[in-house]
């Protein structure tokens, strides 16, 4: 499956690494905002010795037209800002690129623009696209189906410099129902992230923890993810839409 | 809904505590094979003060049909040993009285008596009844289905003197396909009972984990069967039975 | 070592339990403001068969000195309230039989009583007289001291029903000078007492975490006290006082 | 501080890292087995911007005595392989420049070798150079110390490739006089390392857990150390003898 990366950050570094080190997965180009790695490729970067092309491109100097038609993709990645889309969106959905957006957060208009490109292709977005906390709300939010009445509490310890409550703990809360008081913020020297779910029941505890070692975890999820868009028709998908065929699956 | 409770042991006293004071549920009588309390109730001897008539027999002196015809139940409740299905089963299947086990451990023979007595009531068997480890084995399940190369390993942690690997780890090796190698036993001082399935992805953790407080745990995951098992068929279920509608309702 | 023991509530029960359980220890009486179970026996209430005579008195009905006259004792264990002190303190002190209170809260009046007494006796004090929450205090104070810059956060977890911070956070932030914004309080079913201390370095992270699993911990803390006060000068002791020469003799 | 760094691999890399970005110690220069880097520094190699010279120089192309002559410092940082002590060891003793090593292995010649360099000047080793690992080992044993009889058990985490039992859990249960049989070896996706070292009493627990974010924890400790080494007079030191006065301190 080709791929093209959308966003060369921190985020989109670690991404092209996974995707680099997969071999169901090539990463055609890489395609940023700034213009001081062009002309160099992400292999160099990253330091991988690979097969892939993964040649990086800036925005202001590339016509997406032409760069498509001299070397498609199946998917598009995008780990960049919310704007992009902008520019990207329509070009690769009429040509029925898939498009998997790991954007942390749309504004209205542009998840109005998703909807409609979802109807000439494969369209997915998720604001943390990891398995392990996609799966963590959705195995959360079961068992808040089972009890309703359950206490819960989340707690999320991330490094002492991160602002605010995470995205992540807010979604948490939003998926099941609860206030921010019930949000629990340690912010403590280095701490990559951990986020704890604790249901408390009269006689036992169950806690769901969700602990990040690295980006890294993002790239497995936007591959996950590509590989499960694979047969679907048009539309618009997120990661709950993902994980629940897996359930009838289930043994 | 009107309970009678089979075993009067620390499990069923803590059993029988959650019943009594719990409105929807009122405990008939209790029967055991000790003659010790009989003639006390178990409001009595747990210090209740209710409206449930909750009066103890005694196996030997008691003869069940005579006890029903008096005073029947919706459901029975069994938290004694193995064989007390021989001789409960076949009267109250007859009277479509549901039958809900908590027996650890059955032979053939009495799996083989639950399946003939669910064509005439509704049977229901878990070895562990508790809420929270069936949901942390339907839970466990659906993320090995989702990551079947996932790494997974068990830490279970209990008390000194308890011998073994615990049941309900041995359980969850089975549901997962692991080996006992994976079950890490950890015995020290008090612990009442720990069980910590780890998925371990490459860049991220997941940790599902179930702590008891006391054995009261098992009387409201009985409850919670008895209320779900309350529109069903005749036939013979399993928690994983009762857990799954909740997922189609799943918002 | 003979003990007497002042207060027959939750705690104290608990503390009975474990004292009449210990071999080195006997309950010699226990006085109690209630007069509701006087003339039974601990023994009897608790279900215990031993040879400590444990005598159940109230306070209204009671000369102390009388009973101390025909039944002296080694030490009182304190789990009362904070006025006890005033009835009994002189009279064992004069005796120069060991005070051992848990009382969680005293004023500046009674605090100058214990002094006072202290030139009499041994006299001990602890707000939480459990082995674990001292160390605790003890161990994360030290760590405080080698990295004082270390970003430290709490997290205390108990039973839905449990109003406030706990006390035991309370202290834990005062002797590692924290601010009640450091304290995150996870209120949840019928967690019984759990705390957490979390020291984040840049690179790495250290947790001290303290279970409660019954209050029977409250008796052996007692205990654990009474052995190491026993060839005490005259003087007014706490918990750290207790654990500071075990650093010594550390190997 | 000037510090001379031996050994530029993962663990080096990380160490010059942190010395680099610390401002009151300067990375004079870095010694290694390896060519490859020669005449760069390692500034260049990490992409930091600092004032510390940091050359990297290769031992066969290296007189170390001209080195120092022209280049001396405060104090070497050893985090390359056993023998290298055989080649600096003299040199810098006699010159009376600290010894900080952090091998994870000395052979008994070795250890001798320490010993007799440390008549000339401080020579410091400790296989696992962490201060969160150390104070572990240091608080752990002080509790064993105040309870001798307490259920001890050790669970230690690591990514799946890593073999056999961590050293860090080896020392622990050393040190504490454990079974290998009470360390719980998990190994499953990409754990960095977790060690938890867990205190069963009767009535509570206590758990002393310490996690690794990242191998610049070995250069936070080294300089650590190398601060504490400041006034100690000659002598074979290890990380105990560190932490030891920290405790007289202790308010």
């Amino acid at each position: 499956m080709k791929i093209g990366l959308i966003g060369f950050g921190k985020a989109g570094k670690a991404v092209a690494n996974v995707i680099l080190q997969h071999k169901d997965f090539s990463l055609e180009w890489v395609l940023r905002k700034s213009g001081t790695l062009e002309h160099s490729t992400a292999k160099e970067v990253l330091g991988i010795s690979v097969a892939d092309p993964a040649m990086i491109y800036s925005e202001q100097n590339t016509d997406l037209e032409e760069l498509l038609s001299k070397n498609t993709v199946d998917a598009i990645i995008d780990f960049s800002t919310a704007e992009s889309i902008y520019s990207y969106g329509r070009i690769v959905s009429k040509r029925n690129i898939k498009i998997i957006s790991a954007i942390s957060h749309y504004e209205e208009n542009e998840k109005k623009l998703l909807k409609e490109l979802s109807s000439d292709t494969v369209v997915f977005w998720s604001p943390n696209i990891t398995l392990g906390v996609n799966y963590l709300l959705f195995a959360a939010s079961l068992l808040k189906n089972i009890a309703p009445n359950v206490d819960i509490e989340v707690i999320e310890e991330h490094f002492k410099a991160k602002p605010g409550i995470s995205g992540t703990a807010v979604k948490i809360a939003e998926t099941l129902d609860l206030n921010t008081s019930n949000i629990n913020s340690v912010r403590a020297g280095g701490i990559v992230g951990k986020h704890e779910v604790i249901f408390g029941f009269p006689y036992q505890t169950v806690r769901l923890v969700h602990e990040s070692i690295s980006r890294e975890a993002f790239g497995n999820g936007a591959l996950f993810v590509a590989e499960n868009l694979d047969k679907k028709k048009n539309g618009l998908y997120n990661f709950e839409d993902i994980l629940r065929p897996y359930f009838f699956n289930q043994s």
